[in-house]
């Protein structure tokens, strides 16, 4: 089993979870708000000059709404699903700006459904 | 280590924790709501029209709340607390319901307690 | 690549983003509020008390709020840069108090981009 985190647009949560319940993942937790930044939010003489106390790159940081508001959705699957969950989450979700989010792949070492107390390869 | 995430009930949230408590695990950190969706709460036949475009499955699944309110319940503990852990978990959870949760342990590289830089089989 | 999990005081956030951006980290996600308890918030005696069904000790449980509000902030890097976070987190957030928070560091198997699909050792 492995866990999917995907931390994507909140407008492609409804678009994203319908894809995965056509795919055949019917199963899934999704977070309120999170707040996400990466790499290309913020210019590189920007980063520069903030590692170097410069006053103009840090008045920069400061004035900037620092992370953006994206989902995370929380999918577990049996490991010869993550591949069809990773391209259906990639094909939804790409647009033509920054921000479209990132998806991490974390070993689980054990699940439990709480209702059967069941264990191992679970279809949740 | 390993780290544990259970996915329960809103009003499970109370008696699990001093059930947790009780069987000496002190430590956790719960989340705000999230909205989670399991494998039950679909009919089958729901789901197999979502992928055969059936209008009818597609309306079906627009009109429901597609997922309901949870809370996650975050503990982390060596390795031999875990089956402590799981068990009083799926014992205070289990309703004759669906949506009695799920449990994910996943492995943990490291745990530091930040306040005193401290590292390796933690109490948190 | 790893992931790693800092629960951390709310009051920290600021300032531990902008030591993480200048210590050359500049991709990470926050969560909302979560409650968190650690060992040091309950006295030995009470959690005694509780195991033994003390009234005392159960009354003084539920009177007092069982966990405090924190933050996670989620981190993805190359496995050469953990020590860098994990230093970082730790210098800014120690306190005298009790409270300071945890830092987990979980493997990751895979991480992808979702704009370019690009996946492995990821700046993101």
């Amino acid at each position: 089993m492995k866990m999917i985190l995907a931390i994507i647009r909140i407008d492609k949560m409804n678009e994203t979870k319908r894809a995965l319940t056509e795919a055949g993942i019917s199963s899934m937790t999704a977070t309120g708000k999170v707040f996400g930044r990466g790499k290309g939010l913020w210019d590189a003489k920007v980063l520069e000059g903030v590692k170097n106390d410069t006053p103009e790159a840090l008045a920069h940081l400061g004035k900037e709404p620092r992370l953006r508001p994206q989902r995370v959705l929380n999918i577990a699957v049996p490991d010869e699903d993550v591949q069809t969950v990773v391209d259906t989450i990639i094909e939804v979700n790409q647009t033509p700006a920054p921000g479209d989010g990132k998806i991490f792949v974390l070993p689980l070492a054990e699940t439990y459904r709480v209702r059967t107390g069941e264990t191992g390869d679970l279809i949740l």
